[in-house]
């Protein structure tokens, strides 16, 4: 059992989520930031990986009180359990996405996590220990499944979403297109980590939405079921 | 004086155009394939840099019987003027861009060029020397110009996007956004090269054009003019 695992990003016309400084980019506009408040607050549990909480510091609270109310009478938190996939437990005790908004919190380490820094964590958040030198993304939905998470959104970054995609974990990859050229061969992307080497590795999507938002496009993929190979 | 310059690529849904070992990757489908000739021979000139001659060596020729018969109906070659853009001169003489088929070629180089090299490319094209460590595009795009090119296609590679786009010389971005993920912090991708650091700097697009093609969706830019600042 896991969650259903969706994806959602902004990235430049060229295939950029931040600049090569990592540094964070106004991609889409007052639309598209009503569409992401909306599925945020639809979602069970929002999760980020460990190098976006360090570049951007988000607190990924929902934003509109509508939204927010409409959780709280449902007999919900006001915003999702925020998640932080952190391999090292290297998240900031002062972090947003620790401290601002009510709700649960899980931080997801490994075994190689420093006690100290572990114990440290436990104040502010749940800490959930599973894999030994890295974050076992597998078992983690497990452990959030077993929490009663049923929808699950992925903010980013690069990493942690390659990681998902090389376990076969995701199942929708919602990108909206902006309309700006950010370049660089080092900059962030929607899929970094390694890469996948083969055809027969890529995971294949299927095309399930086409709609203009603000300047740009928002693509809703499907991923297809019969690819998710483990490496 | 320059000609006008539309870039077309196509990506995967995480904004690659290759694999990590500069694997080519079929990213898009027949129609897709159909359209890609059709531009082509409707352009004057069709330009690669050199990476992409030495990882896919293409010929860039015009596939479709009836589209070479039209352009030779016309006046013209079959195929359009092939430019590679190769500060060193490292194109191999045997590549398909100087060996498949007819119609003129150009080589722009730089100064810093091994002369024996650039004697040899002569044997099978035009070779230009434009600037003196890289090949410089603006004056490149002059000699095009001046040789008669109204309409440049560029094909790629993400280096020679990138160094258009810095350059100020990019009128057009069309992307194919294919139905796959293929990852890979250091796969390439539309645009490499250094990146634009400050958001001052991202060339704005305005979005002309979305449709659906084969499985993916076909995205055409229009680059707005008062952002082409130079670096």
């Amino acid at each position: 059992m896991r969650p259903y695992i969706f994806v959602n990003l902004a990235m430049s016309a060229d295939g950029k989520i931040s600049t090569r400084e990592r540094r964070q980019v106004k991609i889409s506009g007052a639309d598209d930031f009503k569409r992401v408040d909306e599925i945020k607050a639809g979602a069970d549990a929002i999760m980020v990986g460990i190098g976006t909480v360090l570049g951007d510091d988000p607190s990924l609270t929902v934003k509109s009180p509508d939204l927010k109310a409409a959780r709280r009478a449902r007999g919900e938190d006001e915003h999702p359990l925020r998640v932080v996939v952190d391999s090292m437990a290297r998240t900031p005790l002062d972090a947003d996405i620790l401290c601002k908004g009510e709700g649960r919190r899980i931080v997801a380490v490994s075994a190689a996590a420093q006690a100290g820094r572990v114990e440290a964590l436990r104040e502010k958040a749940e800490v959930v220990v599973v894999g030994e030198q890295n974050t076992d993304l597998t078992l983690l939905m497990h452990e959030l499944a077993a929490r009663g998470v049923g929808r699950l959104m992925v903010e980013g970054g690069g990493t942690l979403i390659w990681g998902l995609f090389r376990a076969g974990l995701v199942d929708e990859l919602i990108t909206y297109v902006g309309s700006i050229v950010i370049g660089g061969a080092g900059a962030p992307t929607p899929a970094d980590g390694e890469g996948f080497a083969r055809e027969d590795e890529f995971p294949r999507l299927e095309l399930a939405g086409v709609e203009r938002v603000d300047d740009g496009v928002l693509l809703r993929w499907v991923v297809k079921k019969e690819v998710h190979s483990a490496l």
